[in-house]
């Protein structure tokens, strides 16, 4: 089999470097030898072991030697117009790209299946974490009804230089980009865009139907504040960024926000820059996958993982289960219910929350002294604001994070 | 698809009941319907809603509209006999039957290539967790090297009762079968074969080769007491019944056995029934599995994303990747470098073993008085064999478990 990798970045040359060096094994595993035959990249690398280089799609697109091809270019221009072409030409497409399986996911799956190829994109989500593929195989019996996952491995290491060394958000986010786990713009990151991308795939995967991730509501973690850490941490929980998804009748909720995760929560204790995976089935009770989210070789494995299936299985398109998305289909996220962790300010004291399902955290020390936490009963998006809106009016609310029960 | 259930016990009705109840959504997934025509019990079931059963296995072997069949009766006879039959006959095999997969897996795994035909077996190992099928496709392109897992519910439930309530071993597997976690009659699981079958079937598929399960050295846990318990938590660590295997040059390590974990370790907060499975690649890092090891709707759920996966690319033969044992493949256990700690009791002290690589740990109370525990540094068996005849011959060693400390 003869492939061609688009994008020769950390993933790229990841793919290339496990591909080069496992030819015996990958011979074994696939019943053929894989050859890199054409890398497009518009940079030089005149250093590289590869002498296929080029800066010309074409190459790749009209070379009918090529059956399948790599994209870890990233975004959506040019590669969404790449893959469709190449699609549509009858190659299999490998990706890594988030953002192009979450944008266009759908359109392009369906070309795969009218062409019987194969769209494949374990790389997209939980770097090494095989997570994807028992999505649509393995986990295919249960009708799946939750997902909550730790999806960004730089939030996650921010979140826990914050609890565990009480960095302040700004120090931690200092910290991650001076060991290269952020970017120097981390928007995309902390403003859980990454996550909001992810959970749209895996939801659109586990559940059988596209969800758009521009209509995930999405909350990142620039707010959090050292004071939420130590509330949390009183009330016996961790702040962890997630990405969730619970199906309902008719449809689904999801949703990227912080939450308060209890200590005995299965992803309370997923630290520094791992991911971790909770799928809840009828039948299949919890299921948790857990490793390392990023990384350019643990990435390209997964990249790779996906070019075997395919080798493997040449003429067999795989069905994936993810069909056309349906207006009305993702619900109105106001409408789930969670309890509330809100701290508060004011002159009023917290006398009048000591009531049944509340709990109120106080905490020592002179920062501390104007202050206190309540924590909510469940209740829906509607009903909390009403809350806000009546009980809480005499306060100052300095913070507000939602709490994960089960 | 038709298909036939041998055995109609806790995981086979689950089966009936999963696919009886899931019609719709099955049809959806597989393009077509699954509709069970037969079911092979010796016991009479006249409360059922199958009116399907039979108790000749011919009524199966010979009935042309059966391209698949459920083998849950567990053991290996007449499970193997009936397995071969139906695989030469044509027949598409799903087990869940783990002593059967490691103890005839390659002739079978065989016979299913030659007839392009498959034999799979997900829900032989971690019920529901999807272990197996990671296994043989996403994680194909890493040279795996280490598999290291809890993978028997019973045992981590008497350990964790130990562990957490202080029960003794006799207290604990007492409760373990009042609660229904153990079996009337407790040797396969507390004796470690359960988790040897597990984990020679993960080794075959991980590292490729066929590892025989009679070879690999295997302890259970009937010897650990709360004293063992009480020194590795004074030490920072928890003991756990694993499976483990190591890939080394031209072969690999297995061996079941109790060791002690430190609690940063990813296994170390698995408890009670759960099991989890870390799996270690060159380029992927660590994963982890995690999940509900046994019951009957988990474990049925296993069995029938196989039957899915079968019936969705019906003409495929799945390349697994699991070949023929050699002679001298697993390598001589006492090979492989552990940790070791041990508890002493003699009339000399503990001042000799207070030397770099050593911890000595002493415990208050009167019970601890005439005794200690030290942990060595890395040794080999036969290197510890020789420190327990020369520097340990004065003690009584009343207990000795490995430590896993990566």
């Amino acid at each position: 089999m003869k492939i061609a990798i688009m994008g020769y970045g950390v993933v790229g040359s990841g793919v290339g470097e496990i591909i080069s060096s496992s030819q015996e094994s990958l011979k074994k595993r696939c019943g053929e030898e894989i050859e890199i035959v054409s890398i497009l990249d518009l940079r030089d690398f005149p250093d590289s072991s590869f002498k296929c280089f080029t800066k010309d799609f074409n190459d790749i697109l009209s070379n009918d030697e090529i059956g399948l091809v790599v994209e870890v270019m990233g975004g959506t221009k040019p590669a969404y117009e790449f893959t469709k072409q190449l699609l549509l030409a009858g190659k299999h497409v490998v990706t890594s790209n988030k953002e192009l399986v979450a944008k266009h996911g759908t359109e392009l799956l369906k070309i795969a299946r009218e062409k019987n190829i194969n769209y494949l994109f374990e790389a997209s989500v939980g770097g090494g974490i095989p997570i994807i593929r028992p999505l649509y195989s393995s986990l295919v019996s249960n009708e799946l009804t939750d997902i909550i996952g730790i999806l960004n491995g730089t939030t996650n290491y921010i979140l826990t230089q914050m609890i565990k060394e009480g960095a302040s958000f700004e120090e931690a986010l200092a910290g991650a980009q001076a060991n290269g786990y952020a970017e120097k713009d981390p928007t995309a990151d902390v403003e859980g865009y990454d996550t909001c991308r992810k959970i749209a795939i895996l939801t659109s995967l586990a559940f059988g139907k596209y969800v758009n991730s521009e209509d995930i509501e999405t909350e990142g973690i620039t707010s959090i504040t050292l004071e939420d850490v130590e509330y949390a941490a009183e009330f016996g929980g961790v702040i962890k960024l997630v990405g969730m998804s619970k199906r309902v009748e008719n449809g689904a909720f999801a949703r990227v926000c912080p939450v308060i995760l209890k200590k005995d929560h299965p992803l309370a204790g997923i630290d520094d820059v791992f991911n971790g995976i909770l799928v809840k089935g009828e039948a299949l009770g919890d299921v948790m996958f857990y490793g390392r989210g990023a990384g350019s070789l643990p990435t390209a494995s997964a990249v790779v993982s996906d070019v075997i299936d395919i080798v493997k299985h040449k003429d067999t398109h795989i069905i994936l289960g993810w069909t056309d998305g349906e207006e009305g289909y993702l619900k109105d996220p106001d409408e789930q219910s969670f309890r509330y962790y809100v701290r508060l300010c004011g002159s009023s004291d917290s006398a009048s929350m000591c009531r049944e399902g509340f709990n109120v955290i106080t905490l020592d020390g002179e920062k501390y002294a104007n202050e206190f936490a309540v924590f909510t009963p469940e209740m829906t998006g509607k009903e909390f604001n009403e809350f806000k809106r009546t009980e809480l009016a005499g306060y100052d609310i300095r913070g507000c994070i939602r709490l994960v029960t089960e």
